[in-house]
């Protein structure tokens, strides 16, 4: 059975979760804090991120990119069943909105949410810095119109069929909304979407979620919410 | 013939230029500079970055990850003879260096040094902060630590074959060393790295770039620099 080190609030590693579950392929999770350089993580991932994928006796797949790669090269069912788009150009839109979101989302508010909120408590390293929140807080809000605008006219992020993209703003988001860091009020169709994401089977695992010392927000596993 | 919307100290658009070259691919070049945010290039890409790829009527593909999907999907000559490897777990191994380079070398080195040498200068916004500079510097120091460790038990960083990962690598070295901020006197194995790379015919196209009013820095083209 394949082996995921991850970080039940760490985006890519749910992006990972949400592949297996949708391809249907029991994992083992192993938890890990990245954040504190164990000497175990670091000589296989200097890096000291997660996901890191195992798989038999072959050497550790490491980081998003290499793990979904992975992931769909393996256990895609076939090319047009997978979530990766079967045509060129449908595909090209799938990676311009990965980019967006694990690189500019990412950038402009999940770090800073999970450094502020998840890494200094856990290190007991002070609180959340508020300035550093508000300014998250505010890069969210623009994504939020961005994501809106593009939902007004398509039924999947990257278009009419759910893709990868779907899994990894779905993963950023729900990361966001178990700290209550989403505004749902005024999210409009990206609101619809994630509701539609947010009841398909393969996401219950993220929403049994629990960090211990940290109780998920209020709605977070509602699916009416 | 394709077209690429890119700058030329832009290390993401120089990575697809090395694609090309390398497939023995002629494409027309487009400058432009995606720090002033043109609504021409907003409207094609609200996250203002290049590269930016036309191909005959299709759909713009936008970004770096869409791009190199789409040139090693269309252009690589084999599975075999292409930058992304045969073997998985030698695919895994590039992307891992991908995200590294990508993501992490971005990150903590040349977004800065791109920041404050370029945009800064270019929107007369003031001249570069010395203290932003500095960081980067003691980063890339790590940076190259790590690369040397790599070069000290395989040809390229990757593995044993050439693959993308390594004009990731040399495409964000060559940015950095264009404005001289590659230490090579104390590189070693990765200086001797740069040298092959830097000597094969795919290389020649950014070695002749100059940007208007910034020179280059000397031994930049120099294959025995």
């Amino acid at each position: 059975m394949p082996r995921l080190l991850h970080h039940p609030l760490d985006p890519a590693s749910r992006l990972a979760r949400l592949m297996f579950a949708e391809y249907g392929v029991p994992i083992e999770l192993q938890e890990i804090k990245p954040w504190v350089r164990d000497p175990g993580l670091l000589e296989i991932n200097p890096a000291a991120t997660v996901p890191i994928l195992f798989e038999g006796g072959e050497p550790p797949i490491v980081g998003a990119l290499a793990v979904i790669h992975s992931i769909e090269e393996r256990y895609s069912p076939t090319a047009v069943a997978g979530l990766f788009p079967a045509v060129a150009s449908d595909r090209a839109e799938m990676w311009r909105l990965m980019e967006w979101v694990l690189g500019k989302l990412n950038d402009e508010v999940t770090r800073y949410v999970i450094e502020e909120k998840i890494v200094k408590r856990d290190r007991k390293s002070g609180t959340p810095d508020p300035s550093v929140l508000r300014v998250a807080k505010a890069n969210l809000v623009e994504h939020m119109l961005y994501f809106n605008w593009l939902f007004a006219t398509r039924h999947w992020v990257a278009g009419d069929s759910m893709t990868l993209a779907d899994f990894a703003l779905a993963s950023h988001l729900s990361c966001l909304d178990y700290h209550g860091d989403v505004n749902w009020e005024g999210a409009g169709e990206t609101r619809d979407w994630y509701a539609r994401i947010k009841s398909r089977p393969a996401f219950r695992t993220l929403l049994s979620d629990r960090v211990t010392g940290m109780p998920a927000h209020q709605g977070y596993a509602d699916l009416d919410f």
